[in-house]
């Protein structure tokens, strides 16, 4: 008989992510920021204490992931108010200074939605704040906005425990799964998504061992989620992208799961390029396919013939680490998504619980309850 | 109304493949081999005059695929019979040499099949114009193990162009088609397999658009498919093997050509690592997937249970032309092959025609024709 999977208080009580993107340091007023664009060679922190620090980690993508840009904005913002607090500035003055440096930040990369509605998240509780009254000076304002930092962490640290308990309960019984890319901890609060039941699997004292393709262009696969299992110690075994389909033929995994960047109402789900082929193959040999999302991934609005799907520098395939591998003006078609029909889909694991097909109905009925 | 293709007799006429691995200089009895370790950075050529270079050249894998060893390990036995006639040894002691750097050049590779056979034939003919007083001195002998070294190239030739003509039957009507790793022109006589009738199609004036998935962890499309294509002026466009399903399912590609390491009696298919997951995704959505392949690529012994794929250095995955691309211990899965089953293999094409379904029936029925 299998046991009942811990509740998500107790789980909160025993999960210690040792991938850390962001760390706050509350006595300093200092953002800890993981160079992640050295991973996994260094692992090095930046210490970002003022509001042009932040820019630049977002900017230059030292942090990366919408709720992880989402995180590293709001610290931004707490530590504008400081900042202002330094200055002497008074309550309405920070105020004003707030909605500059808010503008700053979201300026960092003007399509990250999660940016965006970080800085007006964090100014809203401000000016709430203020003319409710609940501060009655700078200081209280900035502590205020640096418990709602703090907050905001925390709930997307909740949100990926919730999808990792969510999804265990479809891998509990595998011994092991495949993922694709990096749908990690690094791009959130430390879990991930794709990543977080075999992380909530080891914080249980189980062993999931992930097979983890190298995921060409980028490399997040390698770089990235080699680094997150290899800091959380759960087994696992690095495939070249052209050894997906014979690891699946051999019978070497269970299950595969991965992340998406974008749901659609109808099921497609749009994520790293290489997905679709893990769904097909996976689908074919009999082999669930997962995949594991937050809420805020899925557009309600949009159809599939609207995607369009992003094509990047033709460098970064003739290119690897600087490293040129073919003609120097070889012809090149470098698409970073890929689509994958909802037939291929076992099932979506989100923090509000595990959706089915049909996915027409099932998807608006769980995020209506949510 | 599609005009009929031209005979095998006519092609040749025309054939003038760019891509030349092993060119011979007879004026100065030198074998030009193209060190291909250098493509597609560098095109060079190094001079093998004696036994002991040709011997590097296979060994170091300056020559690689396995007619193009033959066809090397050739013409490594006729400098030999002219080092003999240099040293003024009679036709019983050239023999003995002859036999000497047989075992020396064959010993360079152990495991290649073509390497082997083609030192045996070359001191098969050697010994039987000996013993039928067909050369009278061991000048004639040198000249005609020259001839028949020609003649191992030549009949490789042909072969190929027969392949190229049968698949361009299967593809005149393709625009576009997708390989994977390089069963091309440099493993043998210029031509190819896969490559093979997008080459005669060019020669036809015809173009066929190939797309090169950079197959890891090897590289061999990114490398040596994107050179062939280039230098033969056929079009082309490189993807990264994460992008071979979405480009099938956007309907770039009307079929999938690759070559194969073995072909079972039964129509089991080993190729380079990759060709399984294209065979899968091209069933799946409808696309035709070809083989091509010459008689001596079929395997009628072994059964699928016996077929072991090899797994090689796990820093071919950690590594890429040198660079690291992930922790140096991160523990690897790298088979180099994959195994397709029949189901998925639309046709293989050979240089006796093309081979339908049920495998089991119409290959030995095609091959013992042959």
């Amino acid at each position: 008989m299998r046991e009942p999977l811990p509740s998500i208080d107790k789980l909160k009580e025993i999960a210690r992510p040792k991938v850390r993107p962001l760390i706050w340091c509350s006595e300093n007023k200092i953002l800890k920021v993981l160079d992640q664009r050295k991973l996994p060679f260094e692992e090095e922190y930046y210490n970002a204490a003022t509001v042009e620090d932040i820019y630049k980690c977002i900017r230059e993508m030292y942090v990366r992931g919408a709720p992880a840009i989402g995180i590293c904005a709001s610290y931004g913002m707490a530590i504008a108010a400081y900042d202002a607090l330094k200055r002497g500035l008074d309550i309405e003055k920070t105020l004003e200074h707030l909605r500059r440096c808010g503008q700053y930040i979201a300026s960092a990369r003007p399509t990250a939605v999660n940016l965006e509605w970080a800085v007006k998240h964090m100014l809203n509780v401000a000016e709430t704040l203020v003319s409710e009254g609940k501060v009655r000076n700078t200081r209280e304002l900035a502590e205020s906005l640096e418990r709602e930092a703090i907050n905001v962490q925390e709930e997307e640290f909740e949100i990926e425990l919730k999808i990792g308990l969510n999804g265990l309960e479809k891998l509990r019984e595998c011994s092991s799964v495949m993922t694709q890319c990096n749908a990690g901890g690094l791009a959130g609060a430390g879990i991930g998504t794709a990543l977080a039941p075999m992380k909530v699997a080891k914080y249980l004292g189980m062993d999931i061992k992930v097979y983890v393709p190298e995921t060409r262009p980028w490399l997040q696969g390698a770089r990235l989620t080699v680094y997150e299992l290899h800091v959380e110690g759960i087994p696992y075994v690095l495939i070249a992208d052209t050894a997906v389909g014979y690891v699946m033929y051999r019978g070497m995994v269970e299950a595969v799961i991965v992340g998406a960047d974008r749901i659609l109402r109808d099921g497609h789900v749009i994520n790293k390029i290489g997905t679709f082929k893990e769904a097909v193959i996976a689908h074919e040999l009999g082999i669930p396919f997962y995949v594991a999302a937050p809420k805020t991934t899925f557009d309600m609005e949009r159809k599939i013939e609207e995607v369009k799907i992003e094509e990047r520098d033709p460098d970064e395939v003739r290119k690897i680490r600087g490293v040129l591998i073919t003609l120097p003006d070889a012809p090149v078609y470098n698409p970073v998504f890929d689509i994958t029909p909802p037939k291929y889909v076992t099932a979506i694991i989100t923090e509000y619980g595990n959706i089915h097909p049909p996915y027409i109905k099932n998807i608006p009925r769980t995020l209506q309850q949510a």
